[in-house]
């Protein structure tokens, strides 16, 4: 029997655990922690979870797999307080936004013995929590995941294997180099959104504008009404990605300033060349995602299943959707990170 | 009879003509004119508009009510080009989504027998076109009017019929400060869309980048997928506008990036009250506008009915849904825009 424990039963977390148990696989036991325990009571209660621990050291004491779904503040505390108590030969993973200081983290807490390999699921809603959670809210999305340069094959495919029994894309990535995307990706938009409420909000004008605002401020602004821990744990944990980020999106406010002075031309070209190369991106990124799955198919399949939860997960796997694959997405980008997986590559 | 002429079919002017012929007014006589004839005729073959014209002279020669729907950078020459033909006693009014420059255009090119109220529906959608089209597209939309100072109080709730009819919530305001609160709940959510986009797209990660972006990226940058020429049209038409709230924007940004250094508690305060005042405004806006219609229902369902189109239009009123009024939203705005609309205000 593997036992998973997943540490944090809120949207993310309770997302993992249903997302598992809705497979119904035999011999995998799905334990939680939660530092609400009623929480983690309820999900025991609603067979989500096999058993609901009272304490995060008897969660974790038997545990194969340990998968942290904190907010990722919470990260560094809860490594230090399972450190002395997970078995030698553990898999720790977690789910949080910034990657550069969570591995710094685990490297400090956790011994050697132990592969962490952290993960960030790119998919999420506005309303948080495990009533929120759902067993899809991962399929399709894209799953970054940055192996330390220790973590071995074995313990990679089992991280790859959760995700792939999830519906998940992993993307093999460098935490810090992660940290700058989602940044631009992620965490400005949110930043903006919030921007440009306070902007309107704190002018003079507001009682007035406001009652201009339609259903494009209201889209506009939608993600500064998300949960501000999390976006507070952004700041606190990617302050260099969010800081390089503000400086080039102020650089291109300032380029859009000094368009007000050109030809028709000029600004026509200026909204139509963003119009088409985010329309083919729109188009296009989908269907490229699924071609790269589609080839990496039959080497990936076999891969993912050399994991340590036995080999009836070999069987399981031919009940997987296609987005199963071990392959990081883009040679280039692997050689780029200097990740060593040419043992996991050369055995399909 | 009285004729309404619509000119340009696209998407506002379509919604406008198909939201006025499904009231099914008798003595009200739709007439459309298009750049592309093929499109009037359309409209006119789909019953829509009674008459599709040719040419932009007929189209408005018996109109008693002009709506130009064209374009932002257009309506510069419709009304060169209609000043000749409307007959004088003629109301005119436009639905570009900036005001100052059209109330100039549309001083210089009026004789001064013809009232011209701006207008500006804050209502869309991404579709553009005829095709797309609504008659509910501006239920419950706020819907700007801006009446130069010597219109007339007929003339006025002419526009004001004209916007209960389609559903619409009209807010009186001066055609500067309309451009400068639109700049700021519309333009600039374009431009921050726009800008997100090029930033990402143009960094040298793009290419992996990308495959992170999830749809909380698509969402934050769908406006720069809209329409390129109405983008132009507001950086040519509204550059004060854009320009001063630009500055703002980076402003906040500049600030935000200072939170980088703070205290875990100010950063939490920042996005904390961000959701709590945007929480506010999403639920109680709406409240908050219902409620003073219905205080001006009595006086207001009377004003609209003195209108032009005759005495049927006070029995049609009684079909009507409870947005109608002809009362500005706000006292002290009136006040503030200083327009004079006593006799409007103390008739009721």
């Amino acid at each position: 029997v593997s036992q998973v424990t997943i540490v944090g039963l809120g949207l993310i977390g309770g997302s993992i655990a249903k997302g598992l148990a809705a497979r119904n696989l035999k011999g995998l036991e799905i334990h939680g922690y939660d530092r609400d325990f009623a929480i983690a009571r309820n999900a025991e209660k609603l067979g989500v979870i096999a058993t609901g621990h009272r304490d995060l050291q008897s969660a974790v004491a038997n545990a194969s797999l340990v998968v942290i779904a904190t907010p990722v503040t919470g990260i560094a505390e809860v490594l230090d307080e399972i450190a002395p108590h997970v078995r030698a030969e553990a898999i720790v993973t977690d789910t949080g936004s910034s990657k550069g200081e969570v591995h710094r983290w685990a490297a400090r807490a956790l011994p050697e013995s132990i592969s962490f390999i952290g993960g960030h699921p790119m998919a999420g809603r506005e309303e948080q929590g495990f009533a929120n959670s759902s067993p899809t809210l991962f399929e399709g999305a894209a799953w970054c995941i940055c192996p330390t340069p220790s973590a071995d094959e074995q313990s990679i495919n089992t991280v790859l294997g959760m995700i792939a029994l999830l519906g998940g894309n992993p993307i093999f990535i460098d935490p810090d180099e992660h940290d700058q995307y989602v940044a631009a990706i992620s965490h400005i938009p949110l930043l903006l959104a919030t921007s440009l409420f306070n902007m309107c909000r704190r002018s003079i004008a507001w009682e007035d504008m406001s009652l201009l605002a339609a259903s494009g401020f209201k889209d506009a602004t939608r993600l500064a009404s998300g949960d501000a821990l999390m976006a507070r744990d952004i700041f606190l944990t990617n302050p260099e990605g969010v800081s390089h980020w503000i400086d080039r999106i102020i650089e291109e406010l300032r380029g859009a300033k000094e368009l007000l002075g050109k030809s028709p031309e000029e600004i026509f070209n200026y909204f139509a060349e963003a119009k088409v190369e985010r329309d083919i991106f729109i188009q296009t990124a989908p269907t490229r995602r699924a071609q790269r799955v589609i080839e990496d198919m039959p080497s990936g399949r076999e891969e993912v299943m050399r994991m340590f939860m036995g080999t009836w997960m070999m069987e399981k796997a031919k009940e997987l959707p296609q987005q199963m694959r071990s392959k990081p997405q883009d040679e280039d980008l692997r050689e780029k990170l200097g990740l060593n997986r040419e043992g996991v590559e050369k055995k399909g």
